[in-house]
């Protein structure tokens, strides 16, 4: 794979100088016709020690213009950062829509690492390499512009490079995170390395190898290449991929039968009566604090994801769970309309944002699931949007579940009678006014639209990893007290 | 002082349960109307232990509607809030406008425990309180409303409440930061209290003490208080205050001789040869390259800032300087129009964001001097607001500096003939016209105007513990050896 980065390619001095000039000016115009865009510029800096990444990426800060542009580097991660699922730190680092983002290493670097020095198996590397194709994939068809760059040398080189680079410098080389010694392992690294990127390179974002041996030569090469990328982009803008990514459950019949919905199955009818419902909500909140405080203390984290009919609930509930639970331990994110960072990113990035730190509670009063709900009934996202949510929750959701998070999801359901009802209730109640909007009543005229959206969001994201919980709410006190339930023996099975 | 608030209030369950529906009501009302204005609300919550702070929280997040409020705790802090100056975490947990945050403790906490644990004498502990106060204000002047409630109970009731708490949950007793031996020091935690009251009660940002002992009593008080608050400010926006804080300087005279600004000892001769410059650069370049790393390893972060007229030849400088350091130790932020998030915040709040870690280095590409610059000459600020923001800004820099971080500014000074050379040029060269628009050239007319500011900005921003330093910049050679010079020097000082 590698052959054609060991042909010796060289650039002279003159030829450098005059090309730069050229290259940099079209980089630079470019990057501004790139801003005010949608498309979003991610590139990764990836290869072998000594090929001069970080000059590579100290050039590209000096062609383009440092408005929209940044550097991440992942290598002394904040608790922050640790304490939270892998990729948050690079959901943090990705540009905004016109923007640039230059990633050393990104998420390569760790699942590279891992498997070069044994940590992993070869199922484990490629599972997660798939995981990455998939990442990647999504972050396409958002709009964004992945370039992926591997510089590689010939063995030779590379020794004859770190000698220098040692003798050059000592103390920065204690100072790196990764050993010298690796470069006896140049053969394993190479195979490594072939195997990632022959994984992972794809139509959309293909990887490029850059022969790094003459520094000219790759930085013209490097400049080129990420040049002609963001023209072509800019020229052709991304076609809506008809390849919807496969979800975890077969399409649902488009016929009459499927207005009996998963909601159907949902008894109604239940009731709890006050003085039950009392004392039973107390000892729930009871229980749910201290197995909080146990969470906290074995850093297992929680995300909790309420989405319901308007009125149906989901404050009552929510309040009724944050009730029990230490202020310090949780937060409510109720979902609003995005601001203009949120705008700027993938859908997902504001939902990525609010994960909670090891050992705390986050609440979403609605959340991602609005893509495949109101965005979709109301037409706000594309159908080709919408439909590929469906494999990007799931794996946004598994991504969670695997790195320890407890996920509860919530679908607090009632009857449009019991809706109804409440709408007046609300209209006639003081305080309870600010509640009930104009939007509330257009909703309610769409209702079939949303069970059957809903039934399908039900169908394709209840997974054995984070499985949808269907909340009987027509009575409310009997609602609050099973989602209680739920949550107490959900934290009482994991912790 | 705390009389008022042992006189055993109370109030029945059924009084509380008629009350609390108006008062609720009332206050979705006030929040709502919050919304929208450019009126934030921080609410800080501190008290004796036993008082009940954890469950006024909890009150105020159930009386309130989530969306638009949040709750912040500082007790487990992360390693980027630790890695920062203290106000770091305050920044991060001040409301947009429109909204609310509760602050638990706040920037009381620490300084009030130091004081208590004896690690402060009393003189430290004052002139705490009076950056306090004079934070406050900064925030209260940007339209922000401050409420500061105290709960309190006599000595008797505390060591009852304490007594039934650790019964109930011995388990949670453990986890709490604070010990509960400290209610034996009941005397001198409330004089600590009376002293920290004392010093920060000032009329824009009044404290009210609440009586606890009766929960009911004490959740009902603040709730009206909080009411109160936020009606007031609602049906009297803030007037600006007349009383623009001391600066650091006396102000400058209105008259001709003005026109001689300390910007005319700016010796604009200076040059370098191309030769010298070169082998000069190369080895500053080198130099600062180990020095970042050294402030990487003592973990010092450096704050640079970069202002200076248009084709100054500030970019040019700033890329000299990231030439040297290796890409992972520094960011560059250049100062763009602010997104809405920012806009929403005091004009400081987008540089709190940004301030680098321990051992990193910010270099902001124009900073929070355009308060005083731009916005000031173009009229985008009030001159009240431009007025007071030397005093704000030397007391931001002040707070850097005593924190750790190396702060060093430069301005860029050319003379204008210089400038028509350079925009005429940047015209004439493709990858350089972007650099030059409409926008240039009608700042050039103010030029006299932008003379008379940096003038100012000079004069009253340049303290002894951030000093400005004046760059000949009509030469770009050396002009820029000057500045690596200054980082070099200042750099190798201080490590």
């Amino acid at each position: 794979m590698f052959e054609a980065t060991k042909l010796g390619r060289e650039v002279t001095k003159d030829d450098f100088k005059r090309e730069e000039l050229e290259l940099r000016t079209d980089l630079l115009a470019a990057q501004r016709e790139l801003r005010g865009t949608s498309t979003s510029v991610v590139i990764l800096i990836l290869g072998v020690d000594g090929a001069g990444k970080g000059r590579v990426v100290d050039r590209l800060n000096e062609w383009l213009d440092s408005r929209g542009m940044q550097t991440f580097a992942f290598w002394d991660e904040t608790d922050e950062e640790r304490e939270r699922p892998r990729y948050w730190r690079f959901w943090r680092s990705l540009p905004s829509r016109g923007e640039i983002s230059i990633l050393f290493g990104g998420w390569y670097q760790e699942p590279f690492e891992n498997r070069f020095c044994g940590d992993r198996t070869d199922g484990q590397f490629d599972s997660e390499m798939k995981r990455i194709a998939d990442s990647e994939r999504m972050l396409t068809r958002d709009g964004s512009l992945v370039v992926k760059f591997w510089l590689h040398m010939p063995e030779k080189a590379q020794r004859t490079r770190l000698k220098k680079l040692k003798r050059d410098d000592p103390d920065l080389w204690k100072t790196l995170p990764r050993k010298g010694d690796l470069t006896k392992h140049y053969r394993s690294f190479e195979a490594v390395a072939e195997r990632m990127i022959r994984l992972t390179d794809t139509g959309a974002t293909p990887w490029y190898l850059i022969e790094a041996t003459n520094h000219r030569y790759r930085d013209l090469t490097i400049g080129r290449t990420l040049l002609r990328s963001i023209r072509n982009r800019l020229n052709q803008p991304v076609v809506e991929a008809d390849d919807i990514p496969p979800s975890d459950a077969p399409s649902l019949p488009d016929e009459p039968s499927a207005r009996i919905t998963v909601l159907d199955q949902v008894d109604l009818e239940r009731t709890l009566d006050p003085e039950t419902y009392k004392k039973h909500l107390s000892n729930l909140q009871g229980e749910i604090h201290d197995l909080a405080w146990k969470a906290y203390r074995s850093k297992r984290s929680t995300v909790m994801v309420f989405e319901g009919a308007d009125a149906g609930g989901k404050g009552g509930a929510i309040r009724r769970i944050t009730g029990g639970i230490d202020s310090r331990l949780y937060r409510t994110i109720p979902v609003a309309a995005p601001t203009d960072e949120e705008k700027a990113h993938h859908y997902l990035w504001r939902f990525w944002r609010h994960l909670p730190r090891a050992g705390r509670i986050t609440i979403y009063d609605r959340s991602w699931y609005g893509r495949v709900l109101v965005e979709r009934v109301e037409g706000f996202a594309t159908a080709p949007e919408w439909q590929r949510s469906y494999a990007e929750i799931n794996r946004f959701e598994e991504q969670l579940v695997n790195s320890g998070v407890i996920v509860l999801k919530f679908w607090v359901h009632i009857s449009p009678e019991e809706q109804l009802a409440r709408f007046k209730q609300r209209e006639e109640t003081p305080h309870k006014q600010h509640k009930i909007t104009d939007e509330d009543w257009r909703n309610r005229e769409r209702w079939d639209d949303y069970l059957l959206a809903v039934n399908e969001m039900v169908v394709r994201t209840s997974t054995e990893y984070a499985p949808w919980i269907l909340v009987p709410g027509n009575n409310k006190k009997f609602a609050r007290t099973f989602v209680l339930e739920q949550v107490r023996n959900t934290l009482k099975k994991v912790l």
